[in-house]
């Protein structure tokens, strides 16, 4: 029989439909090829061909030189423009504004066919220590009020150049989701006065049957009323609302555990495409005693997207007990 | 410079990348491919693949016998179960229900390789009225609170069986997207006395910029904030809330409306997968003021999913002026 659940922090209903449950290897795979060495403007000796950068951190050289391990650039396509005054303005019955914001790309490495399971843990750090360098420097600007970090990994998941990169978009309003989980998480902390993620890390402790892998500081669940096979959640024991304010220690640790869940998720599945996104805070917001920021992995195994997209209607064929056990028994903890 | 635009209904803001602005050509072609000839167990003949059928138009025939015009069965393979007692119940500080609803698939035609866009009106206009008489029928059971009705086109789109048909899925709960409709509509309803969508209707019909074509009875617009490129909403004029309380005369100018949108979309777009949802108010809801039943069409036309899925932020490259046009230009109507 089937199971409807309810996500506790947006109120979202999924159908988990146990009776057609699917294993790792009923899913359409595409696993993704490895990079091949094409001319790619985010090699070394390429700088010029990106806009200048914003951030490196670096070995030799100068700007724009060789010599870089991370380096941050203004994305050369921005779908945001940093330019201008912000103006919100009416348009007969509707609301507009111009599009002020920023939308930069964070190489990760000079290796161009390296993946992010594969890097040295001091890599992935360092990628985390430029997102919060980004962020503190661009939350300044008043203008923008939450800022998007994600990573689109393999063509199937939406990345166009397969060298190793995130992204970061701020933006001068709350994206949607965030405004859900925002809203649902302070109703409960309205009715409880605890943190509702907090409440989830420790059931999800003690029950263990969605629990994939814990460390001192960091929690990993497949949870309860997930909307897509082996979505998985990263999240910090210790409650936190800004992911930027993370200190060394936690951003050492969060590099190891993403290391690991990546590599448990590529060794199920095959190295599979996805997203990862990291739920923070708005960033002119103050410490919030109701939400807590995490990072949420989505490998892309499904192909039923169009219907689910219109209807906001999730049917999920992987009940999280399941894959929470694959992933577990994938051992590499 | 883009634009930041606020869905007037959900508030939900989309990202309206103009400098990017793409054409029709510029979009990733999926071509839905003409059907081909297989074994298919919705084709005449096959009646006995099938689980026994709730409702048919006949020519000639009886029960799960050749003849029929449209004929309506359960899914093989359901999401939702239609036996036994809805329960909720609690589990841990979760909140689950047994998977209780129906799932039933509406074979639009005994033609395998026929089209909606090439079908005759009448026969778009049979498959209206099954969708009204199953529903009518199924809302007779008050477990169900909404009943969603859609119709995935193509494989891309999420069509495993390439014979026409479309879906009912009957559910114990109201989906997510419906819910944000219903309240946004509620509250501009509260604050107006309105109903939102005859405003939109009445702005679309003057302004003119995002109007498709319209009917004595119906009104097609690309809307103000649309979430993908070439959206497109078929909404009736006079208002209702309930999908199924539709008369004879607006069924029939349905199918001439929803015939003739899809043709200037296959046109432009080159016959490509798309979804369509019907949204309506649920079914145990007695007339409502605030809220305007409606049809939803979305091409399938960019691959760059996973992203918006997680973080409910959209970038439109297609400003819905662009795409209006186009669909206007292409005749048809």
């Amino acid at each position: 029989m089937p199971e409807l659940r309810k996500d506790p922090i947006t109120g979202r209903w999924v159908i988990i439909a146990t009776d057609r449950a699917k294993r790792p290897g009923d899913f359409i795979r595409q696993t993704v090829p490895p990079a091949s060495a094409k001319v790619c403007p985010f090699d070394y000796g390429n700088e010029h061909k990106t806009p200048p950068e914003l951030l490196a951190y670096r070995n030799s050289g100068g700007r724009d030189e060789p010599g870089w391990r991370v380096r941050v650039i203004p994305n050369k396509f921005p779908v945001l423009g940093i330019e201008g005054e912000l103006t919100r303005q009416g348009d007969g019955m509707y609301d507009k504004m111009n599009g002020i914001g920023a939308h930069e790309v964070i190489i990760e490495t000079p290796d161009h066919a390296a993946t992010l399971s594969e890097m040295p843990e001091k890599q992935i750090e360092e990628l985390f220590w430029a997102f919060k360098e980004r962020v503190c420097d661009l939350k300044k600007d008043r203008r923008f009020r939450y800022i998007m970090l994600f990573r689109n990994h393999g063509e199937a998941a939406g990345a166009s150049l397969e060298h190793p990169h995130s992204q970061l978009i701020a933006l001068p309003v709350i994206p949607d989701a965030v405004k859900e989980e925002l809203d649902g998480a302070r109703q409960f902390h309205d009715l409880k006065e605890r943190c509702i993620y907090c409440d989830i890390i420790r059931q999800e402790t003690s029950a263990g049957a969605r629990l994939v892998t814990e460390t001192d500081r960091f929690t990993v669940i497949e949870p309860y009323a997930p909307r897509f096979p082996f979505e998985t959640w990263i999240l910090p024991k210790r409650h936190e609302s800004h992911f930027e304010d993370s200190d060394a220690a936690l951003t050492a640790n969060l590099a190891w555990i993403v290391r690991t869940t990546l590599r448990k998720i590529d060794k199920v599945l095959e190295r599979p495409p996805y997203n990862f996104i990291v739920h923070s805070a708005p960033v002119q917001e103050p410490f919030l005693p109701y939400y807590h920021w995490h990072l949420e992995i989505i490998p892309k195994l499904t192909k039923v997207a169009g219907f689910e997209w219109g209807s906001g209607f999730y049917i999920n064929p992987t009940p999280p007990e399941e894959s929470a056990k694959f992933l577990r028994d994938a051992g590499l903890a």
